[in-house]
């Protein structure tokens, strides 16, 4: 997608991709595809607070911040699933919409 | 600065880009060179919603309904205003670290 014309990034995308990426085997998708981890993605990143950034030399220490907070990657989780289980019910990617 | 990985992206980073080179004259910003205006979206968009879409297609409506949104627009542009005020009294870009 477009790269950011003002250069700011919300770290909390990398961390809610890793996070859904590790975890995804164990939350029953019904499609694993790109659009459909996507979808999963926007969702959860919706919900979740961003954490911005201007400069991203300091996204490793943001990045370190949420896997050492045990209570807060507990709450990411757990909005990835429940976004994972609205994409899983009704997906949206080719392979299903063309059903 | 990097792609997004997983397609989303925060329209409201369009939104707060657009409203802050609309209003930024308005400011009184100490500076307003490339890494004073990334500072001054990072801190407003670490307080407004995310709006993340995981289909740039649909970014117009998204956008369409911010601008549609009058109370909306007034308290985005008073959280850039409010992070406007905090970047110009401490500034960190070249210019003014080096002095």
């Amino acid at each position: 997608m477009e790269e950011n014309a003002v250069g700011v990034h919300n770290v909390m995308e990398d961390v809610v991709r890793d996070t859904l990426l590790s975890y995804k085997n164990n939350m029953n998708l019904a499609c694993d595809c790109e659009q459909c981890l996507s979808d999963i993605s926007a969702l959860a990143l919706n919900e979740l607070p961003p954490r911005y950034i201007a400069n991203s030399k300091y996204s490793p220490y943001v990045r370190a911040s949420h896997e050492a907070d045990h209570q807060g990657i507990t709450t990411i989780i757990a909005v990835i699933a429940k976004s994972a289980a609205l994409v899983s019910e009704s997906p949206r990617c080719e392979t299903f919409v063309n059903k």
